[in-house]
C-alpha cells in the first residue's frame, strides 16, 4: 500500500518511519527542497495548489492523508475525485478555521472561552467591550506555534489590532485564567472505532510546545473522551485528532483541534503499545486500530532552534532522540527527546536532565 | 553523519528505522533491483568487488559498515584504505570462515563440539572417523540459514559428501546432543565499553530461525557474556555480534558468531530500551551505547516466504509487524513480528495468537 501525505516535514517523516515496517511505502507532496522526510520516500517537490503534480500523486497511491490542516480547500476537494482522502474534506474545512472549530465545540455543548467572529476594526471594538480583556485576537486561518496571534491586555492594543493582523477575518477568544493546558490524542477508525491515548499536560513557551508529559489516571480524562468523541463522531472523522484543552476550576475549556499526528503526541513513539502515526495509518488504511495503552512513564521535550550534541542526548539513560534532519534556525522545531521511566515521580525528577541541555532556541 | 551499509536488505532496512531519527543518512550498496533497504536511503546498485562504486560510497560516507559477514576481504580492505570500516577486516576475516571462528574459539578456552578442517574427501573420511557421526559438514564460507550444510548421520552420507558440498573447504563438527539453542546479542563500543541484551532461546526449522524467546535471568547468563567478551576483546570489535550458543549439560558449546545486527535480535525494537539497530550505529559511530535493558518480555516470530495478512497481525495486542517489502518467496525471510507481554507467563500462553497465522513457508 503507499500513503500519499501533503507534507514533508517532521510529521511525515514519522509517519514513514512507523508505516514502514509495516509494509506502507510513502510519497510526500511539499514544495520545499530539503523537506526532511524525503529522506523515507518519494517527494513530489510541487506547490498545494499544483493540480497536474496533485494528480500524479493521487494517481501513484491508494490514499492520501495530511500533514497540516492548512491545506486550500481547492487541494482536498480535487484530491478526492480521485483517491481516498483521510480525514475528509469537511473535517479539514472545520479544523483551519478557528471560528468553525469553535461554532462546533459550542454547537456540540463543549465548553470554550467566550468568541466571537471579527471580519473589522469595528467588529473587534464591539466583541473587546462585550469579552472583555485580557483577550486574544487570532487569524481564522493559517497560524500555528503562536503565530497569527496577539493577546490583548489594555484598550490601547485594541487600536489597530485588525491591521496589525493583516486585515483577515479573525477570532477574539476571551483570556481563560487556566491552571494548565492539556492535549488529548485519539484516533478513529474506518469503522468508528475510537481510542484515546492519556491526557497530555503540555507547557509553552512563547506559544511553542516545550514539554508533554502524559498522566496517569487523570481525573478529567474521561471527560475529555466524551468531548473529543462528540468531534470525532460530528465529523465522522478517520485517523489521529488533537484535541487541546484549557483545564479551569476543576473542568476542561476547548481550545483548538488539529486534525492530524500532534506534537503533544509524539511521547506515544516509545511511551505507548502503539504511537499515533502507526495508529493513523492503521486507521486511514482501514487496519485494526492498536492499543493506546502506556508503556512506562513518559515525557517528551522539544528541540527548538537546534539539537543538542547527540553524544549528550544519548548519555541519557532511557532517552530517545527524535532529530528531524531539518538545517538549524532558531525558533524552528528541529527535533525532540522522549525520555521514560518506569514511574512518574523517577520520570519527573529526571527531565531536568534533558532540559539542562536545552538552550533558549 | 552518512552510514554507507554494504548490503541493503532487511538489516540494513532496520538500520535505516534506527538511526535516521539520530540525525543519519544511508547509503546501502548492493547489486539487487529491489534491495528493499532503498526505500530508507541512497542505493548504489553495483557488485561488491565493483572499485568504482565502493569508492563512490566511501567518498560519500562518513563510516562503513556490513549486513552480513560473506562480504570479500578484497572489498573491507579496498574500503578500508578511504573510510573507517566497523566492524574490522580482521573480525570479518575470522567471522566469515568457520575454520578460524572455531579455532579462535579453542584459542580463547570457550568449548566448541569437536571440529576439523576439511580440504578433501579424505580429510572428510579421516575426520568422521575420529569425530564420529552423527556429524554436520558445513562450508567454511558463504553457509546460512542451512545453506552449505549436510548433515552425515551414517557412513553412506559421508562418501561423496566433500563433493556435494562443492569441493570447497569445509568444516566437520561432530553433532552436539543439545537441549536448547541460545543467543547473546552484544554491543562495544569504540573504547571497549560492552554491553549485553539478555540471553534469547531460538527455535529454528529446516536450519531457519522461526521464534526467538528473550529469557529472564537466564542462569547462563554471566557463563556466555564471560565467553563473548573474550572474543570482543580479542577482535577489539566494534559494533553489535551475535554469538549462537547450544545449550548441552547444562553449559555452553559454541556454535557460532555473526558480526552484525542478528535476526535472534530482532526482538529488542520493542522489546529493550534501546535496540540492537541502534546500539550497533551508536557503536560504530563512536556514540555512548544504549541501555540493553528489557522493556517487558518479548517473543519474535519470523515470517518466512510470505507475511501473513497485515490485518490479522495488528489485531493480536501489542503486536508489532515489520514487513521487509521484500516480494515473497519460498523460505525466504520477508518480515517478523514482535509480541510483547507484561509476564513471561502471559507471553508464552500468547505466542500461539501468532503462530496460528503462519504456513509452512
Amino acid at each position: 500500500m503507499k500513503i500519499g501525505v501533503i507534507g514533508g516535514g517532521q510529521l511525515g517523516r514519522m509517519l514513514s518511519l512507523a508505516g514502514t515496517p509495516l509494509g506502507m511505502d510513502f510519497a510526500f507532496l511539499d514544495p520545499a527542497p530539503d523537506a526532511c522526510a524525503q529522506a523515507l520516500g518519494e517527494h513530489i517537490r510541487a506547490d498545494y495548489s499544483d493540480q497536474d503534480h496533485l494528480r500524479q500523486l493521487a494517481d501513484e497511491v491508494d490514499l492520501v492523508t495530511f500533514e497540516f490542516e492548512s491545506v486550500p480547500a481547492e487541494t482536498v476537494a480535487f484530491l478526492s475525485q480521485f483517491v481516498p482522502v483521510y480525514p475528509s474534506a469537511e473535517a479539514l474545512r472545520i479544523a483551519r478555521d478557528r471560528w468553525f472549530e469553535k461554532s462546533m465545540f459550542k454547537d456540540l455543548g463543549i465548553p470554550t472561552p467566550a468568541f466571537a467572529d471579527i471580519q473589522s476594526q469595528a467588529d473587534l471594538d464591539a466583541a473587546a467591550a462585550s469579552i472583555g480583556l485580557p483577550a486574544v485576537l487570532k487569524t481564522r486561518t493559517l497560524g500555528y506555534d503562536g503565530k497569527g496571534q496577539k493577546v490583548l491586555r489594555k484598550p490601547e492594543d485594541v487600536t489597530g489590532a485588525f491591521a496589525e493582523l493583516g486585515s483577515v477575518p479573525c477570532i477574539l477568544e476571551g483570556f481563560v485564567p487556566f491552571t494548565g493546558e492539556v492535549s488529548l490524542v485519539a484516533v478513529r477508525a474506518r469503522d468508528g472505532e475510537t481510542r484515546f491515548y492519556p491526557l497530555v499536560h503540555n507547557t509553552h513557551e512563547n506559544g511553542i510546545l516545550r514539554l508533554s508529559v502524559a498522566s496517569s489516571e487523570h481525573p478529567l480524562q474521561k471527560l475529555a473522551e466524551e468531548y473529543v468523541g462528540r468531534v470525532l463522531d460530528k465529523l465522522d472523522y478517520v485517523g489521529v485528532l488533537a484535541f487541546e484543552f484549557f483545564e479551569v476550576d476543576g473542568g476542561l475549556k476547548a481550545n483548538e483541534i488539529a486534525p492530524r499526528v500532534h506534537n503533544s503526541g509524539h511521547w506515544t513513539i516509545e511511551g505507548s503499545e502503539c504511537s499515533q502515526f502507526e495508529n493513523h495509518l492503521r486507521a486511514v488504511a482501514g487496519l485494526p486500530l492498536g492499543s493506546t495503552a502506556k508503556v512506562g512513564e513518559s515525557a517528551m521535550l522539544n528541540f527548538i532552534g537546534e539539537v543538542p550534541p547527540v553524544e549528550k542526548v544519548l548519555s541519557i539513560a532511557d532517552c530517545h532522540l527524535h532529530h528531524y534532519g531539518k538545517a538549524f534556525k532558531a525558533g524552528r522545531k528541529v527535533g525532540h527527546a522522549t525520555l521514560r521511566s518506569k514511574d512518574l515521580a523517577t520520570l519527573k525528577a529526571r527531565i531536568g536532565e534533558v532540559e539542562a541541555l536545552i538552550g533558549k532556541g
